[in-house]
């Protein structure tokens, strides 16, 4: 066993891509065990988008790596040594084992939460980082949101990567048309070809929107989505009444400061829940609503104010009173 | 009974606010009664900012009004002469009636749907058109998709307007904390003198961001949203996890083409549902859902690639290659 652990920490935070000396090699020796602790050693560092907004300061669903501190990151390990009562040598483990040769497990960190792994045959270790693993999950309880239909379309974004690739083929299992984006023609034909969507959109042809268009000739009733930006936009844009978007990531922007961006940011890591709705929609229960706010309104726990117009021919201004913010309550023109 | 009809008829369609010609008064006959039809003298006509959208000629939830077309209208109206065999002389509706003295009542016309109203002792003409009408409706709909808990905090946007004045007294009847957003501090004392909201936030002061994080210092749990724009923006950013956004209005934009705001403009008006998620929020499903994956793999309904990047010092420049597209599926470093 080494007696070094070489880690690359955080030194400063990227600008755009990682560059050269973000992360630094940095070598100390590999901990003595306490009680209660086991030492892993790493075998497989799963390298997904999120890491990039864990390397920026801005509030986010775990805290951001801190300056000096090695590099956050999910991945495979097997244990070496243990004092601890969960773990012994030889245990398969995923968790956040960090850029570095070996994993400290700590029975009193709260966050280094490991969770052994079985030996499966004829699956890899690496499985437990993709496809049975974080993305696999995410994937499955992504679409578990979008609620799919038979017959639906559904659109992926990033649909070549490791989550959207399983969130594409769990829409074809629940019978969905099922259309992916990705970035090269390459990608294009793996999803088609191999993983059995029914088409690809490659976003960097002049044309794509057109082709998504064409691909999406009922429109689009979910939206799986891990881009955001452009991408987004367009799919919104094409959405059908009561469509579902499972903001799964919004990778166009971790790199950058979009600042249009920002409010599915916030979407995104609050897991906040947007409902678009217009009333006459619930137009079979109106009825209903308007018997209980008149019983609120005989009771005085709602008042109302109205603000009237005198004349047809002040209707025009109105309309534009609403927007100078000049009424107060309900703006209503006597004919 | 006069023989004239006083019509506003759109001319142009407007750049901004309403402009003076946009709208242009026409006199036409009163239409002489067909079987199945019924005319009644409009009264009050309700004044909404989704009348602006409605002049705009861009996907909505009703096609835009047409050029040369009478502008639509919500409106109370009293049936003057009836072939129609649901209304007769005297009848009280409520309905699109237009911008205009008189509606026609066609029950051959898909798009004219009257509905009649009672008279109530002590209920004005005018409250079927806000609060017993379509604002209160819109309010109590709206609150039931926000899931308001005791003890949670409301913020609402255009706290004064005609919707949100309900949609937060609604929020105090459901034990919320109620916090309004409004343009001016004779609506801010409006609404928290006489409504009982908790504290109001005037926008056009200085300090309003100040302000808005003063009144919801347990940050917001749920969001009625009138606005959008810069309004919206801050309450995002002051959501605490799992909140809600009920998105029923976004003014700010409707006489601009804000670009930032189309995407939130498309989950309005198609009433879609956006979910931001983080896959640990599951994470006592976990086992379940490797389960199930791992049958469809097993199954090869779920196909996976990996892309193997080697040695600990590779790390950081993987983590740019999710940024530059460069793997397909799976990107896994192996220390």
């Amino acid at each position: 066993m080494a007696n070094m652990n070489r880690q690359l920490r955080l030194h400063s935070r990227p600008k755009g891509l990682c560059a050269p000396g973000d992360l630094q090699l940095a070598e100390s020796p590999v901990p003595e065990l306490q009680d209660g602790q086991a030492l892993a050693k790493v075998k497989y560092l799963s390298i997904d988008p999120t890491m990039r907004v864990w390397m920026t300061d801005i509030p986010q669903y775990m805290p951001p790596v801190a300056i000096g501190e090695v590099m956050r990151a999910f991945g495979f390990a097997e244990v070496v040594e243990s004092r601890h009562k969960d773990f012994k040598k030889g245990d398969r483990v995923v968790g956040l084992v960090g850029f570095q040769d070996f994993a400290l497990i700590d029975e009193n960190a709260k966050n280094s939460r490991f969770q052994k792994v079985p030996s499966i045959p004829f699956v890899s270790d690496t499985a437990f980082l993709g496809v049975l693993g974080m993305n696999g999950l995410t994937a499955f309880f992504g679409m578990e949101i979008g609620a799919p239909k038979k017959g639906e379309t559904l659109v992926v974004s990033a649909a070549a990567g490791a989550t959207g690739s399983i969130a594409g083929q769990i829409g074809k299992i629940h019978g969905c048309r099922v259309v992916g984006i990705a970035g090269s023609d390459e990608k294009c034909e793996w999803i088609t070809k191999e993983l059995g969507f029914d088409a690809a959109v490659n976003y960097k042809h002049a044309d794509w929107k057109k082709h998504l268009a064409e691909a999406t000739p009922k429109g689009i009733d979910i939206n799986f989505e891990n881009v955001g930006g452009e991408v987004m936009q367009e799919v919104l844009s094409r959405m059908n009444l009561f469509g579902r978007v499972v903001l799964c990531g919004l990778i166009s922007g971790y790199c950058s400061h979009d600042p249009g961006m920002a409010s599915f940011g916030n979407v995104l890591v609050r897991r906040l829940r947007v409902q678009g709705f217009i009333v006459i929609d619930f137009a079979s229960r109106f009825m209903e609503a308007a018997t209980e706010i008149g019983k609120w309104k005989m009771f005085g726990k709602i008042k109302d104010r109205e603000m009237i117009v005198e004349g047809l021919e002040k209707a025009p201004d109105a309309i534009n009173m609403l927007f100078e913010g000049a009424n107060i309550g309900k703006l209503i023109v006597k004919v």
